[in-house]
């Protein structure tokens, strides 16, 4: 079940746009306003929600903290921990690990942009968040900190990373091929001198052609490169 | 060592200002770009910076994605992998976790806002990174994308063991050296024919040459053999 995502009190309409394209980026839409500073609907908001409307449209307001957090089972806050508070605090990949696996639903507090939430807003939650940062810069835009958290999500769901295509390289013989072809025609052109180290050259070489793994259909384009450099210049 | 971010022609002051913070957050400060819209520097950048003005300080700018790649050994852009395209495409957790492995310095490439990166901008880097998102708004905000990247490489840590004998790949600027020499060589035998699949076959050669990932001594190499191959036969 996807997480809420909890912003409190909202400061920039184009905070909360932005907070919209990266929930639709990772495939959130349950949007939660507590007491955002300019009301809502906010027309600041839409476009730098770049067509996240649905999550815009969607978005619902609270009055508290408690109340929007009201059905989660699982809640967090995004926060350093206060020194006077005792709570487990966690990462976020840690955090959608555990909203993936529990399968019950979880919402995330965000505070706002300027301040953060205060200790009052998080005394009842379970856990804190903390993303791991530079501690000599580490105040996240808002949009910024939801999108690792949705980012996060996204991936603890998605166990196969797209991997590019195959790059299958060519068999043993068609390399070989390509190294007598390359080797022949330097021969007939000087290259292998003192003669004593053609055989060292010849092994830097087919070294070099091996390491760089061709494919058949590049082993091929390199055999008619090779086929036109010997040709005279056609200028 | 850290990657650079290279922003490709972006658009909006605000924006470069948000990925500088981004980048901040995760203690990168190498911020390239090439061909802003706007000019550089541009005063929208400041506010979004949020105190992240280093970052904004130190930027370089660059005429072109390969002078801004040119000492960069690993090469990545941030795209979906265009179909008539054969690159390896990585998620960004593995694309981390290789630059930190490798030790040698990292250039990654973001498209501009609207309409990301060409095909010609991304034909010679090694490895395409996709972020994994929702099919169905896969489409994220620039300083979003460089968020992920970033805090991916923060993760990812220092290599608990220095691995292995490593595999450098040689410069992209030298390895542009050696697409170039090829295609002036070609193009003097009349390879390029007809005319109008030159920039689709140099495209070919280009996208062979980088996923081969030469070092440095290989590109050196393969320039001697481009020569010695255009030599009149001495036999």
């Amino acid at each position: 079940m996807e997480p809420a995502i909890i912003l409190v009190r909202p400061q920039l309409g184009m905070n909360i746009g932005m907070v919209a394209r990266a929930m639709a980026n990772f495939g959130l839409s349950d949007l939660r306003l507590v007491a955002p500073r300019d009301g809502w609907p906010n027309p600041d908001a839409g476009p730098p929600a770049a067509g996240a409307d649905h999550v815009l449209d969607a978005a619902r307001l609270f009055p508290s903290v408690d109340a929007a957090l009201a059905d989660c089972a699982l809640t967090f806050a995004t926060a350093f921990r206060p020194r006077d508070l005792v709570k487990p605090v966690v990462a976020p990949r840690a955090a959608a690990a555990e909203i993936r696996a529990s399968g019950a639903k979880a919402g995330i507090l965000f505070g706002p942009e300027r301040s953060g939430l205060l200790t009052d807003d998080i005394v009842a939650v379970q856990t804190l968040v903390t993303i791991p940062a530079d501690p000599a810069f580490a105040s996240l835009n808002l949009a910024q900190a939801v999108l690792v958290l949705a980012y996060e999500w996204f991936l603890a769901g998605e166990p196969a990373v797209p991997s590019g295509p195959e790059r299958v390289p060519a068999p043993h013989g068609e390399l070989c091929g390509l190294i007598d072809q390359l080797n022949e025609a330097l021969a007939a052109r000087g290259y292998f001198f003192p003669p004593h180290r053609t055989r060292a050259t010849q092994r830097t070489l087919a070294g070099i052609l091996s390491a760089a793994r061709f494919t058949s259909d590049e082993v091929r384009t390199l055999r008619g490169v090779i086929k036109a450099l010997q040709r005279a210049p056609s200028g």
